[in-house]
């Protein structure tokens, strides 16, 4: 038609070929929406492990991911550096990631809070960010996980402050300027609680990754005998359907080498 | 932390100022997803209510979104050319929407659709245009709802040769280069259709307003007085929450001045 | 060759069609520059000069240029909104134009500083700004013809009183905060300058536009009758070579209506 | 003023951090530029050597610069991958490379050209290119250096045929889909030129470095012994300013590993 013209103002951007891409989710307005469905705090492992489930179902749906990283109200996809998905399109990219982990997020739902109503719906927003080696991308994935720690180990102290009998403002108060350990040994002394055997889910955030395949005949890799990552563990719901096999969610530290060198393929 | 030079990577887009920004999502391999949900053909008007009520949703948590168009199964939103939403950062606004307007999608699902389940989730890519000027995006509207037109006519003719008997090639074959003038007559003489009568949402797509608010005291503007639009006749399920009062769908021709003339705040 | 695919790194962007392009260049480090060429203070007219003749052969060039509007050490050149001179590519405009006024700077200098060694090259930065509308590029121009009022007022005051005595520091704090008016109050009942009076190259910049051709037969435009605009009142060496035949170097206001009025097609 | 929102419309893009950057300059129209100044064909080693020479004060000029290279009409820079030169603004660092290449191009014609005028001006348009990784860049330069080569092996022979006499299009058509052996073959067997004798500028193109200082003290690098570059085997007029010490300029290859194990500084 005469009014074609017009798709001529599309300017699409693509990522730079060759370079590791994350797209990173962030749940949009979180601090309400955790409020008005009484997410338990400082964290509520069901909202977690509804966010990780959402993102297996990406990964599932986009082969060209090689792992997701997830915390708090966010979740990074680490897309192969050599993708040509949508040839490498940033806003389908964006777009398409975002508007998949929304679709499992609000679906799943009801199975991950059998008792609570939706009162308004979730919705998240997404960029793309290009990383142009291996160590920037490992940089990337160090700070959202230092990022983990500080603000979990931030949180726990907080909350632990308030439960016993705080106001919020003389929590802050008390913990403004302080260091890492001087709220490990608060946590201690105080409250009885040992950082480090936290869950780690709640330390480490949330590593998916897709169960290495069969190297060559007859030498069966060992992670394939393991049961089923998506178990009572993981806070999913026994109903759930498993589909999802082949995807682990883990929660190890991935600051330092030993998860990379004992996982080669990863980043290859 | 040390790790925090990454977020240096991150290269935000903004949309130029003074333009209007037009949002248009798409759904995802529709083809496959009209299929496996048995979407009548040529057009599933549950289907279409539901794109619209969705789009409605969207312009809810959106103030500055001026108007929607929708057909099929995409959606174009017209960002008021003033905005500063989040500082017009291309991303943001995309990411955003698709979410929202995905959110919306699923959740009610089972409203619209209340004897079909899910069988697999929809998606919906999104992209961002820029238009300079008023003629630029009238063009622009005019462009999708030609499209509209074009596509429900061929595909009206299609599905009649089908549905009397043809195959589906056979039926491409004889619809391969006619003209409109041509589809009209054949709908009229051989299967008794009167194209210009039928539902004018499938002729013209959705257009979704907000109602003019009172102009000034004393000066109630004729539109208050009608009832709500989200009523049997747009296909909504009786039990759908009233909460988008002041959104109105239309299956108007835009092309045309009257439209814009009667209407002469929208693209102010 | 197998190393071709390198060629997939290069990302292109196209300026938004249906925009005013604005192609601004500004010297690098000219403050250095015109103090290394002793550039007379505030404003060397030779060196004024030379910049609009050196755009004047960028616009030669470049026949989508419209219009040029040139102060101190910058030079900004108006695409035509219609143009897609090398397919609006963001970079290729901007480096042929910089190269191309560089080129005819460098080129030139000498004609206009016969006595004057270059002692550095001048170089100049360049940028691309996409204006959507008629207005907001004529709020661009206002912009720029402003800064040339309230720099040149600012600068005629200092040297004024440099001149007459002061310290540099001492200018500058006797000018501070002081209004416009102030500042002419001061010219004139000081130093008997009536700032209304001088140069208007000074306070208005140039403005280089294309003499419009003949409209229709027989009926001859009064501007044709004119004599060549490169002559010595526009500080031109004698010998130039008259090759830039209706390009026409103007210093009115362009900020009011009338300018606009008497040249409808300028902005067409 | 109130007309400074029109500053608002300016998208600055910045060049990726981390990644090598690439900004390429090519000679505008310059089969016609080569045609109007009687370059000789098909080389001609002045227009070469003040290509180089040019490139050689860009150098100087942007110390971030590790090396360039060039060949024809064109000329790479590469900058340090950890540059922040300009805050790697795209359209300063094209702009500003593209402008001081153009102002040493013209202003040193007349040293490289004493007996031939300009009858036009020369202008270059430029581009950036990011490179994320050693090997991409390299790639990069490899590209260009077979671009070198086979250009050259194809003219050398073109030109060898139509100087023996042919036609131009009976030279192409001998010349057509031929592999490089049967070129060496021809210019051997009826030229009696040994392709690999040729001047190594013409096969090689130029490489621009700069010499490493002395690593430490007492420590005197080998290189430093070296004479001047800019000699009569660069085709540098004597009267030339020997300014440039420390950007040498080479013609080896540097698609084999050689080149770059014997520098290991040079992409670090
Ligand atoms: N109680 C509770 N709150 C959580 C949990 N996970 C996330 N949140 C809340 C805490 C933070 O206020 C918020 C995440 O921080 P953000 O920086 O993303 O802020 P928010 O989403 O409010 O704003 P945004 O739209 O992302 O700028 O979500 C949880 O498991 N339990
Ligand atoms: N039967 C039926 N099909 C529909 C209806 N609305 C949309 N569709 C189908 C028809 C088209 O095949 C498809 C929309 O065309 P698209 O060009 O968007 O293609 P599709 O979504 O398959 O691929 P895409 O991922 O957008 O490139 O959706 C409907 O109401 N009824
Ligand atoms: N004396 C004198 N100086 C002039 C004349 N025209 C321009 N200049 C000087 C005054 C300013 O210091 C400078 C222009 O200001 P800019 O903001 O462009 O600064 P500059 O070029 O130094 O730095 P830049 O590289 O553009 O950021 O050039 C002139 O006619 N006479
Ligand atoms: N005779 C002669 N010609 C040369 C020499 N160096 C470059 N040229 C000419 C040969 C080519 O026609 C031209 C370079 O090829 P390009 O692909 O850059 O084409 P050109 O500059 O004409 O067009 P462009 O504006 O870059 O698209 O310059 C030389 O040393 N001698
Ligand atoms: O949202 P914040 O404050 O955690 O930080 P950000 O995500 O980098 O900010 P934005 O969402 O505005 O890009
Ligand atoms: O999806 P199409 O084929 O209708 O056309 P498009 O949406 O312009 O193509 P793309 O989705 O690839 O941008
Ligand atoms: O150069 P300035 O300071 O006059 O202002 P600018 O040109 O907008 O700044 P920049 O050259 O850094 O874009
Ligand atoms: O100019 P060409 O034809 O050698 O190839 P290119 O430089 O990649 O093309 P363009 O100058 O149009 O970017
Ligand atoms: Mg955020
Ligand atoms: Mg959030
Ligand atoms: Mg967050
Ligand atoms: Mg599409
Ligand atoms: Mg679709
Ligand atoms: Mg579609
Ligand atoms: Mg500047
Ligand atoms: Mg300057
Ligand atoms: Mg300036
Ligand atoms: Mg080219
Ligand atoms: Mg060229
Ligand atoms: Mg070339």
């Amino acid at each position: 038609s005469k009014w074609e013209y017009v798709k001529g103002f599309e300017q699409e951007e693509t990522l730079l070929p060759s370079c590791w891409v994350v797209i990173r989710l962030d749940g949009h307005s979180f601090t309400r929406f955790a409020k008005d469905h009484e997410f338990e705090k400082p964290n509520d492992i069901q909202a977690l492990a509804l966010m990780d489930y959402a993102a297996q179902h990406v990964m599932k749906e986009f082969g060209d991911i090689r792992m997701a990283f997830g915390e708090s109200d966010e979740m990074s996809f680490i897309l192969n550096k050599a993708s040509t998905l949508y040839g490498r399109r940033k806003s389908k990219l964006i777009s398409l990631i975002v508007s998949c982990f929304t679709a499992h997020y609000v679906n799943s739902w009801s199975s991950f809070f059998p008792n609570k109503q939706l009162q308004h719906l979730p919705i998240f927003d997404g960029r793309a960010v290009c990383y142009p080696s291996e160590r920037t991308l490992r940089d990337y994935l160090c700070w959202r996980q230092a990022d983990t720690h500080i603000n979990n180990q931030y949180n726990t102290c907080f909350w632990s402050l308030v439960h016993s009998g705080m106001t919020g403002a003389e929590a802050q108060d008390t913990l403004k300027h302080t260091q890492a350990d001087f709220k490990n040994e608060l946590l201690f002394s105080k409250f009885g609680i040992n950082y480090a055997k936290l869950d780690p889910r709640l330390r480490k955030g949330s590593i998916i990754i897709r169960q290495p395949k069969r190297k060559a005949e007859g030498e069966q890799l060992e992670d394939l005998g393991k049961p089923m990552q998506l178990d009572a563990a993981n806070h999913v719901p026994s109903t759930m359907p498993a589909n999802l096999k082949g995807l682990e969610v883990l929660h190890e530290d991935i600051i330092q080498e030993h998860f990379w060198v004992s996982r080669p393929e990863m980043l290859r």
